[in-house]
């Protein structure tokens, strides 16, 4: 591997108290063990601009998004942060955590997620992690997951894969600038 | 048919200024041959409240989204709109008008708004009006296309097939109350 | 409700021996306390000719179709069925029984047939069945499931919802030959 | 670039004397300009076993897809050739030349497909072309087009980009083996 690369943790609801800030939370403990990347993050409810988060986004090097299903796919909040942003997608990977409350764990939302990245020029990782059934997990008292056991071999297998797509990707782009004049 | 239908135009984008506002112009216009509908309209920038627009979709027995595609999907503000209701679309009809800068004219977002409204047990209409490189085409001193007849005719049968839905699900609705229970 | 409709159940996969298989035994068996409905099949592995499917198709008046989700997608052999018709699916209902080895039950599949279906009049039905993990589940002697009781109430939600689907639709298509026409 | 790649050229029609067969034909004749790669291909009408199929996936550095879109999505025959092979696809790039009756030109094909790429590690090329109402143009006496300029912009485009990624995955799966043992 390259020297450390950056990670951009992108949540994707802007509903307070959610999901996706334990979700969240959750990440960016399992991240801590991987200390080939430095972590950052994006949020609707981050107080940023768009020109902050974009800055942001054009550092990483790779991409985890947390993303809620609503009706079968993403959250508003989500694609307001993606459209904004163009170039700092570029030839970059894209890794999802979703959830639902339904069995499906969110997978419908992420399905629409691979077609908006793949017309941004990123690559979307196959392996996933998929929350099910998330109002019935017993959470803290700061809003925390007491038990995610059950998404630990996923992520593992996911980050294993991002990785991979992290270093191949960012040698690409090196050795390149073909896409970043399109 | 019934008596007179209310139908919602909802407009999907934010963009002030936008080709949204002057695609809407020209529905509404084209609406205006329809007698069999009253007219009523939903919109990211009409300045109304959430509870509002949801009063516009309760009311609505059918609707014509008109949708720019961005990134190959749909906008944030028209999920935000769709998300925010959820029984004021069960059983109705949905019928779309899209347009793009590309070729495709926006139908990658429609297949995608598909999925998302049939999670919402409502219908969405085959036939759609799809307006392709919509930069291309001249404007006039108010914002408005000069010429979109290449649109009238999938309008027209659009129209045609929203008119037989509307009036058969208005009839379901009105037989059983199964869906508003769900 | 009418007199007695006609359900035609369609089986996706043309593995021999396989999941669809069982997965149609039990959905067979479920069908059999609604008595609402009489039932057909269609099935790659049936030995009908495309005229024999198509005429089963034409005198459905709902549909439920199971499938496996192969690649984030439907079978192909589901496809080249549908594809062989089409004023047979125009204006009714279609419900989905989808599985998986993984955790998502075959939903992936499902939305892209939700599309598919809406591009030939279709209504689909939000309600489904999706049996996750599939490899796990013990089946007996002759290969069928010991236990798919988790599947039981989402079936049951589901045909509720089929059952007034049929309604509505066979009444719009008694009432008007408007799509029949297209 | 490496020395000469190989590009495999994958048509999803079963469809004799069909569009596929001239589009084939024309996507044959652009690619002998590129001596960047030798050409194979593979086709649903071309009497090779499964086995001679995923031989030649699996030398491919580089895939084109041609592909109709039947019913708003891929035809049955292309997703049996995707789903008869498996590790032949991965880490690799796909890129699509789509045709339709309609405006579209097949870009709804095109999007399922490219969920079904990304579950099978490969990375779709946003660069695309799309044939549109492809009824209306003329063929002359052995079916080819007599003009199919308007994708030639595209095509370039499409290639353009197709040999960047070719060239960065090829380094990447050359540099490590950890896709290989997914």
């Amino acid at each position: 591997m390259f020297e450390q690369a950056n990670l951009c943790l992108v949540l994707g609801s802007d509903r307070r108290g959610h999901f996706d800030q334990a979700i969240g939370h959750w990440v960016r403990n399992a991240l801590a063990g991987y200390t080939c990347f430095s972590v950052s993050s994006v949020d609707p409810l981050d107080g940023r601009t768009e020109q902050e988060r974009n800055r942001r986004l054009e550092q990483a090097h790779a991409f985890v998004i947390v993303t809620p299903e609503y009706n079968h796919s993403f959250p508003a909040p989500l694609k307001t942060i993606i459209d904004a942003a163009r170039q700092e997608w570029y030839a970059k990977p894209v890794a999802f955590v979703s959830y639902s409350g339904s069995t499906s764990g969110g997978v419908r939302a992420v399905e629409h997620l691979r077609d908006v990245f793949a017309s941004l020029h990123a690559v979307s990782v196959r392996e996933q992690v998929a929350v099910t059934r998330i109002h019935r997990r017993a959470t803290d008292e700061f809003g925390n997951f007491v038990d995610l056991s059950s998404a630990e071999a996923p992520f593992r297998n996911m980050m294993r894969r991002l990785i991979w797509w992290t270093d191949v990707l960012r040698l690409g782009r090196t050795a390149t600038q073909v896409l970043a004049s399109a």
